[in-house]
């Protein structure tokens, strides 16, 4: 191979390693970034974040730019996700949300009944969520054009299971009580907030997001057939549309070893996997139909900083050589991280394998 | 075939069915029971557990017996299972355990180094736990030879987990900690539990317990490499030792899709899958080495009674005809269920496919 022309020795920006990751190029070396990484376990997040609550962080441009912009230039990261949240479409929508420090969200009133889908409203984002548009704006002015920037929402079901239960929940006994027994009005809720949806991710785009990333955060709690036959169109669609903005579209689902056939059909350039699937077996099924991200424990960070290393390095080993690996963790890095820790995993994930 | 012989035409007791299909021998119709089916979603339950605190219930016989009988008389169900908890060994090797109603339990102190478990205690079973002993006694004098009778315990990683997090956790952080950052305790800590087990389950089957099943409650918040390698040794000598009382061992895993082959080559007679977990696909993975339980979403019985009753029936096909299915939820029952969609659920389950 002409050295020139060889990937492996070319300097990429962390903008192009992520676009090509996604698309299956080859890179010097994976893309790295993780979720949450604007997050409670930094410390100058923590300081900004002591002025105000979590919703007026996330609605003011100006803080949710700072804590976008904090871990990338602390560590040098290839890519920002903006500092958001999923549950800025449902207020936007019509419901009123509130954040109460370590129990998590409330949503209200609850959306049980048709009538409750049916006075949802389908907003306007620059008009209800410019906000984040103004952020996404001012985070590109100051990360530049060498790296790369991830704007996101909830997937239809993850979205419509907040509105549903009105909280984290840990069953879903609500939204599955829907799902399985009023099927239409489940149905036209997954359409109504794919509806929202779908501007929404264009705004991002054309506010400066590189890559969009649909987090379905509680798929994984229903079994394949019901996820292909009910929460897959909507989400398909969803994908689609955010695809034809032009960016590629992560798909990332918690817990889901026994879906990534059916989240391959559904089309996303790149599918976020959890520690607990193999990355070998994970390639095996996907094949070569979208690249894969992930997937270190973010429990695994807890351990000294020597073993998070090792266990970096064997995350990278077994996602091998070939293009399409994003490197991230599992899920969301935990709020006591060890700040030591994610420096050892950062720099284990950046090791290049010839060297 | 002789219809004599034809054991689908020959009426077997609820014991029988279950010892028949945990050893994948034919039955007139799977056996049914479910976990948590003495729970609070009972009103007899709620009534009797009114009168004091849940470890009182646990450690007295005659409450304990009551409530373990209560659904297996108002179902007429085909085994009891005892009413006793996971973290009574904890409590046995010397940890103050506390359940706060609402809250979940909490243990101290909390067991974090070499010196924490070289204090815990290899108990005597009879002497330290003979409540649960006497307990399994009155339920088989009040149940008869009809009705099989489950013993259980927690499997070493989930009851590590409790000794190491000291409640529920949700991401195993301190318990992940210690497995990857000092794996020689871990692994002490892991047969230290299987030492205390062993006799545990012994005592059980020695009272009077048919069938033992070995609760990994978090089991599936690791990988399959992890579970095979650091969870598998000691889960694997306590089914071994369980095995060799004679009666048959159930390992049931919440979260399990990823590790179906590795819970097979532990060599339990059933293994007890999830919701999320194809029948089928469970099927092919794990072949002719083990009967397999399951697998109704405890959330689809918050669905009106008809629902229910279609959505146990496709539970059933999925698992077809072939011996060895013992019909169960996917994990406990949740407390808020409606007792008619548990009857719906039961009358589903006992449909004979040929009728």
């Amino acid at each position: 191979m002409n050295h020139q022309n060889d990937p492996s020795s070319h300097e990429f920006s962390g903008r192009e390693r992520l676009l090509r990751a996604a698309r299956r190029e080859p890179v010097d070396r994976p893309p790295v970034w993780f979720m949450r990484q604007a997050g409670r376990y930094l410390p100058e997040y923590r300081e900004r974040r002591a002025q105000g609550s979590f919703l007026e962080a996330v609605r003011d441009p100006e803080t949710a730019a700072e804590l976008t912009c904090q871990p990338v230039e602390r560590f040098g990261l290839d890519a920002a996700i903006i500092f958001s949240d999923i549950l800025v479409p449902p207020a936007a929508m019509g419901l009123e949300v509130r954040f109460e420090e370590g129990a998590g969200p409330r949503l209200e009133p609850l959306v049980r009944s048709r009538a409750d889908v049916d006075r949802l409203d389908v907003f306007d984002p620059e008009e209800a969520t410019g906000f984040v548009a103004e952020a996404l704006r001012l985070v590109r002015r100051r990360i530049g054009e060498d790296v790369a920037l991830i704007g996101f929402s909830g997937a239809p079901f993850t979205t419509a299971s907040y509105m549903i239960e009105g909280r984290t929940s840990r069953n879903f006994e609500n939204a599955k009580a829907m799902l399985h027994g009023d099927p239409e009005t489940f149905a036209e809720l997954l359409e109504k907030i794919t509806d929202a949806l779908v501007p929404y991710l264009g705004m991002q785009v054309e506010a400066g997001a590189d890559v969009l990333q649909i987090f379905d955060s509680w798929g994984g709690s229903v079994d394949a057939r019901t996820y292909r036959e009910v929460l897959g169109p909507a989400t398909e669609r969803l994908i689609c549309c955010a695809k034809a903005t032009g960016v590629p579209v992560v798909l990332y689902v918690n817990g889901c070893a026994h879906l990534l056939e059916v989240l391959a059909d559904l089309g996303p350039d790149v599918i976020g996997i959890d520690w607990r699937v193999d990355p070998v077996e994970a390639r095996r099924r996907v094949g070569d139909r979208c690249a894969l991200q992930g997937n270190l424990d973010p429990a695994a960070l807890f351990a000294p900083p020597e073993v998070v290393a090792r266990l970096t390095r064997e995350v990278m080993r077994a996602f091998g050589d070939a293009p399409g690996h994003v490197f991230n963790l599992g899920s969301g890095i935990l709020p006591g991280t060890p700040v030591e820790s994610v420096e050892s995993m950062l720099a284990a994930a950046r090791e290049r394998s010839g060297s």
